[in-house]
């Protein structure tokens, strides 16, 4: 998909500028709207009350107005070409059209158009297609919020799903950094058994099974590319012991790690 | 392409570790890092004295041998799954194998890595595709950093680059706000000759043709999706009064305003 025009965080104020989108034959292209102020949009003959990070998705020929509620409207705001949207695309991630929506949070989406203008004006090396690549993140996003808002509700939760994220990527990054899963659950301010439900409902698998892994995968990838000794390989991907390592990596692999090592 | 394993800001202090990468077969799968300290690389049998800030791309099976110059070795590292490696892509973007390249700025990048940590290990919402997409971004923004580094060699120019954006987005997107050429050649704080030359170099177009066309797009919206008058058009169009809009508008489309309004 292509844009047309695009602005980032436009400001009016109802004191210097009646600002009122009259548009009874449709915006003329399909326009996309993250609304940053309470406002008031008729589309395609209703009117809604919309709240502050709001978003909503335009075709080119529905009947709109749109105006602040208050003293100042602010959006950010693309239109794209009509010949490259890519209508299935979008329904296929479940983003409505015509209807604005409440989104709660719409910090990313924003940074991402922000990150749009740029590469749209810059005329950059390889800036049309950084573009296509991000306007694709920027649905993909919006559609991951529109469905992360139905499956768990709080930002709370969404603040939860960063630090247990981070959680994981230690388990598969620094292996030699994390202790057992007591350990983990104080990082995350958990019980022990809170921790674990709901590491799995968050990634479909076990906190147990994703610390083996990250282990082993850690360490066939130094058995095979280092010259490392057995004890310090065990070392570096977190065991205490080089023969608990030895028989985890057995259990895991089906080989030693010698006889793994041996047969790259 | 597909991510094997990433982490971001790993840093190996040599009081507590003596960090070696030995891996005489090489690191097993196409590896890229962004080098973010003095390092010794030995890569291929040859050695290289590497400046913080440089990058590398690895080959799976490329003998490799690197540690710190100083004190501190700390980088970002990608390790890419083998059998959706687009190597074909990579040299097209003319990004090099196998030999440490200095970049001078790698923020964009690192931040990019960032964020794919996040994606990777998340297992939020469209996480793969959204990695994918990011992933391109990635080399493509290796490459814009390759390729700028030898056409405009100073941080200095890309800051000004990076001004002269915001001023071309001001003119397409806020035309009432656009004043004449030595007004933004003011703001650009040049004259008005070295602004319009600069202008012409960065975007392979004249400032003015560009005043022109954001006025002209935006009276062609205005006039086919709302219902203002001519006049209210021609100042939201940054026309001090509406004859000379009546006058270019004709120039540029082949017809008036009012005559376009009710051809659609």
């Amino acid at each position: 998909m292509k844009i047309g025009s695009i602005g980032y965080n436009h400001v009016h104020d109802m004191k210097y500028e009646n600002f009122i989108m009259d548009r009874p034959k449709g915006p003329g292209a399909v326009l996309l709207l993250l609304i940053k102020t309470p406002a008031v949009f008729k589309v395609g003959g209703v009117q809604y009350q919309v709240k502050e990070n709001s978003f909503i998705l335009m075709s080119p020929d529905t009947p709109c107005y749109y105006t602040a509620q208050e003293n100042v409207y602010t959006d950010d705001w693309v239109y794209f070409e009509n010949d490259d949207w890519d209508k299935e695309y979008v329904e296929k991630l479940g983003i409505p059209m015509d209807i604005p929506v409440y989104l709660g949070d719409m910090d990313e989406l924003s940074h991402l158009v922000h990150i749009l203008v740029y590469e749209h004006y810059s005329g950059a090396v390889n800036s049309e297609e950084i573009e296509k690549k991000y306007i694709d993140v920027l649905f993909l996003m919006l559609s991951r919020t529109l469905k992360s808002r139905n499956c768990m509700s709080s930002k709370q939760l969404s603040e939860r799903h960063y630090r247990f994220t981070q959680i994981r990527t230690m388990i598969f990054t620094m292996p030699d950094h994390v202790g057992n899963v007591d350990d983990l659950a104080a990082q995350a301010g958990m019980s022990r058994s809170g921790f674990q439900h709901l590491y799995k409902k968050l990634f479909g698998t076990t906190v147990i099974k994703d610390i083996i892994e990250g282990r082993t995968k850690r360490a066939k990838r130094l058995l095979s590319s280092t010259r490392l000794t057995i004890k310090e390989i065990s070392t570096r991907c977190g065991y205490t012991n080089e023969y608990s390592f030895m028989r985890q990596f057995k259990e895991q692999v089906g080989k030693t790690p010698t006889e793994y090592r041996s047969s790259i």
